[in-house]
């Protein structure tokens, strides 16, 4: 049996969630938003998004992690800010010792719908398929589930 | 009296400088480089930088820090790379309640210089005048003083 945390990084709002792989079975343990105060700086930000996931790993124990990969695209600026949540959030894993896997996005939608180009909503669609007791309220958790299974459907593990 | 920990990021290696502040007195305590041994993965290097600058925290016991912006230049790659290291770096700083202060790269060299514009083999003349103490081995580490000591001489405290 693994525990797969999987991780949507953001400043603003990071979500998370825990699913348990035993062969074909997958099963669906929490999920949620870590979300700092409006009115803290930059390394504040960072130090909250640390002690979040840490606390998660203490809590729930995951046996390897899952976030997805990401591009500097138009917007530099912002992709630099969201890559210091995204190694906030991976800091605190591996201190943990907890193994990390990063996916590209295509790979998500691929490992999720079969199709590379999928949208949102297909996404969405498949995840109360694949795990009809997870119940997101937003999409940073949805997004945080998506990746932990794609973690799930990708390496074969029992 | 303040001491200050001046932090030049990488995911090779990390300069850092501690230097102590009164009045207008400053005075070089220590330097060095943190080195990720290179076999390490991404998530790996980011908790060793983590840990090395979390343990500086514990044992210098800085009252600051002090680290570079970085932007996005043409590489936009290597700056999100750059990123994660700085953001593992400030993570560890600011999980210790130590206030972060960063500056823009031609705030170091006017503020060093007088000269924003000013190239590295200044920089490291002014070093060595301000700080003769202080005889740094690599870049990274006059680097990580010429952060450190930028924020003495920005910030008027005593």
């Amino acid at each position: 049996m693994k525990r797969i945390l999987g991780i949507d990084p953001g400043l603003l709002h990071t979500g998370w969630a825990i699913i348990d792989v035993a062969g074909g079975e997958r099963k669906y343990i929490a999920s949620g938003v870590i979300l700092p105060p409006t009115k803290m700086s930059l390394s504040e930000r960072l130090a909250f998004i640390f002690n979040g996931v840490f606390e998660l790993c203490e809590n729930f124990r995951p046996t390897e992690c899952s976030i997805e990969v990401i591009f500097v695209n138009k917007n530099g600026k912002t992709t630099l800010l969201l890559g210091h949540a995204r190694a906030a959030a991976i800091t605190a894993v591996a201190v943990k010792n907890i193994p990390v896997f990063e996916y590209e996005p295509n790979k998500v939608k691929k490992a999720l719908t079969s199709m590379g180009h999928a949208d949102k909503d297909q996404i969405y669609k498949m995840l109360s398929i694949l795990l009809p007791a997870a119940h997101p309220k937003t999409s940073d958790e949805s997004d945080a589930i998506a990746i932990a299974l794609t973690h799930a459907n990708t390496s074969r593990f029992g």
